[in-house]
């Protein structure tokens, strides 16, 4: 796995794109790929993902993320969103869509779909949406590692307004929180972040061992 | 990418490991050198992973993990804490370190090194945890696809209570709480969920291009 690791020591916190340069088709279905095969909590894949192509809406996600540039100069805009809530028609669409794929019984499955109702469909707003959130993390994690693995760029980013998206996006009608964005590309020459080293802590703090 | 894909495909939450298989020693090695790569919010990584090794503490852990086996018959376990709070101190250290590596001039980050202290040291305890946890969930994903990577099995485990293990781990002397466990290691062949397919949302539910 060499080239795994020379390909996350290549990635960096991208801050600067040419935005001269597109990421093939090819390349992105991969990373859409990916990103649909995501493992989430009880498999409910709690979020969706927008994919911002309108360069008006992008330069107003601009106006709402501290300007920063990589928002309309990076190839790619995915905004990755939390479910604020998932209902039991949420779950019944999921238990149902289990069913035939796997050819269940749905007795068999009777029980589960009970819990899933009770458990995730009933927490209160707030805990479902932190818990959602988490999972779209899992997805960055996926989609910053492929995207180093074919080499393309990525800045993840936390620094935005999400009322600022809601407005631009209208994403509370959606049901959505916007949680994280990334934006994908090609880094520019002139992107002096590049050549910095990465920093990170030394293995005896990072892990213990038990 | 295929192989990634098909990699991805392979993978799946294991129920039962085979606990005569081991992870060796140079795979343990990639799974612990991607985790230390994984990007995070600021590059502060604020977590920390317990590789537990132990049985009895295994043991003890499965108790507090509603006796799912994963936690004693997989290979390895690791417990994937996030820090309860980032103080002042710890951003120091982090800067200093950034500093050295990349052959700064302290004075010309002065005002980040301030930025963090001010933003996320200032931050009440439990919106740093939240966000904490948020990052240690980017190291999951990147774990989980590393570990399909290497054809190893792994499962992503929440079912499991925090205060337990916070009892039996000491974590809060740690200043650390306990938000997802990895189970890695090798698939038992009586484990009937590899066989059943992935239950996935259509590409149309979980993207929309804007």
């Amino acid at each position: 796995m060499k080239q795994l690791i020379d390909d996350l020591n290549w990635r960096y916190a991208t801050k600067k794109y040419d935005s001269s340069k597109k990421i093939t088709q090819t390349d992105f279905e991969t990373l859409k790929h990916v990103l649909s095969l995501v493992p989430t909590s009880n498999g409910l894949q709690p979020y969706q993902f927008l994919i911002i192509e309108n360069p008006e809406i992008r330069a107003q996600l601009r106006e709402k993320s501290y300007n920063q540039s990589q928002t309309t100069d990076a190839s790619h805009l995915i905004v990755m969103c939390a479910l604020n809530s998932i209902d039991e028609v949420y779950v019944d669409k999921y238990m149902d869509r289990s069913v035939e794929l796997r050819g269940l019984n749905p007795a068999d499955v009777e029980g589960y779909r009970n819990h899933l109702k009770n458990s995730v469909a009933k927490a209160d707003a707030g805990i479902q949406l932190r818990s959602n959130a988490k999972q779209a993390y899992i997805a960055l994690g996926q989609l910053l590692q492929t995207a180093a693995q074919l080499r393309i760029d990525a800045t993840p980013m936390e620094g935005f307004s999400p009322e600022g998206y809601d407005e631009v996006l209208g994403l509370k009608e959606k049901n959505l929180t916007a949680v994280v964005v990334c934006a994908l590309g090609f880094r520019s020459d002139e992107d002096a972040f590049q050549h910095l080293k990465k920093v990170r802590k030394p293995a005896e703090e990072l892990f213990e061992t038990i």
